[in-house]
């Protein structure tokens, strides 16, 4: 019996008409970052697990898909070893290999391992699927697509600057407007760390606050509380959920608070430097927004931060984020690499551009002119012409088969092809065709030229 | 201690400059797709165990690299058969998804699932990396990308002329002249078997057949005595490596060879009609030519079967082949499917063009401008300059770092930066730019305006 296909958990097929609209995004992602000097690179699918593993945290690790060795994988495991049969051991003898889990540690891997070639500052971009074996949900998938753009090897704070303008830039080409890219950056949260006293639990502290969205205010004091921070030090944290006005008020707000703190001044300054800028040149449709309890997950982060929400009308939590690494290549041997970047995410922002209707509707429009055949002699005559019509750039098609004429409307009408053209015995005859337009039904008898011509006028 | 960064075997980075070139040449290759009507899907990196083992043959299985599962794998594996230590048997109990091994598989799965959204006849093109644990070696990898296309659901012979002018158009506009498009039948091979009086051995017959190039005419008689062909049939398969002449000639030599056949008339009959339309609608630059030895290896091949040589003077195999097939989604419960579809080889084609010095000098052109960096208030001069132009669509940056004059200009000419623009106290004050062609050392003190129109005259 044949089998029922189907799908691994998590993973998805696309369509004619979401590849079409992906690739919408993608372009116009790309288009901004080569416009932005960045340039393209692509590395394996999967990395050594020496590469991977340990870069992620404990959980991160056990979301990485292993790829197990090939041929007799079991026979290099000892007998002792497989005898115990814990299935963590036996996974580290019996692959090599992973799946990417992200594009960043990757990267990391590749400036060192080029790092000869490679003239730095480099910029680089990257658009590749990574794999994680979580647990699927609505807007998380096993596979799935990451844009990232990265500089690497500057410590300037214009890069930052540039970031910001890249994020408005594609937003706006995109047509979506109202996006926040909020802001903030790691030493102010150093900073009010010091200035509670509880600089030994900067990560504790920074994942509590990071999830000020989802468990409001309460939540987080009571996360810090049980994570030993002191009630004396959450009553001076106040404040910082109480700053309002704009960025520049906030700053100054903050640096009350943190004037005890060297390095929060300095991400005081940071966040000065590039408001300022943001100011001169100011951005087409996204807003800037100093955002004090931006937190941000991971650890590799040491100066600003960055995280975009999509427009308020869509409930869609984040579709960009970056920031600021200052080793992010020490891993591998090459230490004082200042890096930073952003990334967009594809899943994301299609369903937000879906949500919002505003994919334009030329991107899905595939074949403009299908042919009817009407048998062997005809469907040369049409043959010789599709050929003509393809070569000037039209996407053209001969229907396969001499089908039945109802037959071969029905699949124009389906696939939503604008024009038919038909050349029966008459037709050849007379070096013509007839063109039917298939939305008002009109139709016109033309020779080759004529109906490029009138192709162009429509398609160009 | 750090970690030394490498790559799996069989594994590559691409370069900017590489993936540039592979851009161009998947650019190329997804427009004609396009063009002649095809729709772009894509599905998942891994599928089920069940959509891919058994569908490649024992070798085919043994090279498809199977994924882990997560979390305690081992606990689902009996202790009997764990206690057996085979591979093999375990290997099944502890994986349940692969990498995909080509994209065939895929599609048909996709086809079988999706069949009621597609309206057939479906032409679709697909274009994504493979998985294959086999041994690496010049030019062959464990991840490489496959262009295919495929009509599924029509029996017309027009398709293969289709894909014969797809294959002429592509590489007409790769600038690959002189490339070799081999066409056959298996009904002629089916026939040639019948003849001799083998069709048992039919598949023997065509493996060793397919071997041609590689082993000789000795070779393949060699094989097909070991396999139990007989003296007297191999005797009477000679004409066939003595055919000659035009592709008329040696088809009318074919038929008088398979005159009591059925089926290889029927194959002869097929090559007939494909020629004449071909010799009506005559190729850009590419031959068409009978090549009565051409097997391919794959069994599901039923009808005519392409491959296609690059032009003789580059040493390099086959850089594209594909054929008919009645029955490929048969193995997931939709008969009667006829299909025929081709594959480009990008990594083949990317070597020759290498070879032949054929792609375009622009295409790895990156960022056209350079400003240099002076120092904050010259720095946020430029970068409003920046985006003036980039938004006019240049690919334009601002070094980074107020770095050395010298050290500023190496990285321009490193990068093959064509245009890179100074502007100090002096050119702030004039509201100007002084704008420097790197390769003529000219440089002339002009307005945005100004240096727009410029580079609009140079880059358009």
């Amino acid at each position: 019996m044949a089998q029922k296909p189907g799908l691994p958990k998590g993973t998805r097929d696309f369509s004619p008409e979401e590849v079409a609209k992906r690739n919408y995004i993608i372009q116009q992602i790309s288009h901004h970052f080569s416009n932005f000097g960045f340039q393209p690179i692509e590395t394996p699918s999967f990395e050594n697990n020496s590469t991977l593993l340990g870069k992620y945290g404990e959980e991160g690790d056990r979301l990485i898909f292993k790829i197990l060795n090939s041929g007799d994988f079991l026979s290099k495991v000892k007998d002792e070893t497989y005898q115990s049969k814990n299935s963590n051991t036996i996974a580290h003898k019996i692959t090599e290999k992973s799946l990417r889990y992200d594009l960043t540690v990757p990267f990391a891997r590749y400036v060192v391992q080029h790092q000869n070639e490679i003239d730095f500052p480099f910029k680089r971009y990257q658009i590749q699927n990574v794999y994680r074996a979580d647990r699927p949900q609505k807007g998380r998938f096993r596979e799935f697509t990451q844009c990232d753009a990265d500089v690497i090897g500057s410590k300037s704070l214009w890069q930052e600057v540039e970031f910001i303008q890249l994020y408005d830039a594609v937003f706006s080409s995109l047509n979506l407007k109202g996006v926040e890219i909020n802001i903030n950056n790691r030493k102010v949260l150093s900073g009010l760390a010091e200035v509670i006293g509880e600089t030994d639990k900067l990560i504790d502290f920074t994942v509590a606050l990071d999830k000020l969205d989802k468990i409001g205010r309460a939540g987080v004091e009571k996360e810090m509380l049980e994570k030993g921070i002191s009630q004396e030090a959450i009553v001076k944290l106040a404040p910082v959920f109480q700053f309002s006005g704009d960025f520049e008020h906030q700053l100054q707000e903050l640096s009350q608070l943190l004037s005890d703190s060297a390095i929060g001044l300095q991400g005081i300054e940071e966040l000065q430097f590039i408001s300022k800028c943001i100011q001169k040149m100011p951005l087409a449709t996204a807003k800037l927004k100093l955002n004090i309890t931006l937190a941000r997950g991971l650890n590799y982060y040491t100066g600003c931060i960055f995280e975009v929400s999509a427009p308020s009308e869509v409930k869609m939590g984040s579709i960009g984020g970056g920031g600021r690494y200052d080793d992010l290549t020490g891993i591998f041997g090459l230490k004082d690499m200042s890096g930073v970047g952003v990334s967009f995410g594809l899943d994301r922002i299609y369903l937000v551009l879906e949500e919002l209707d505003l994919f334009p509707k030329t991107i899905t429009e595939g074949t403009q002119i299908l042919f009817i055949n009407f048998g062997e002699k005809e469907a040369l005559y049409a043959l010789k012409a599709v050929s003509q019509l393809r070569k000037k750039g039209f996407s053209v098609d001969l229907y396969p088969d001499a089908a039945k004429m109802k037959k071969q409307m029905n699949f124009a009408n389906k696939r939503n092809i604008p024009y038919v053209i038909l050349a029966g015995e008459a037709e050849i005859q007379k070096e013509v065709f007839t063109l039917k337009n298939m939305k008002s039904r009109e139709q016109f008898e033309l020779n080759l030229a004529q109906i490029s011509q009138r192709l162009q006028d429509k398609f160009a």
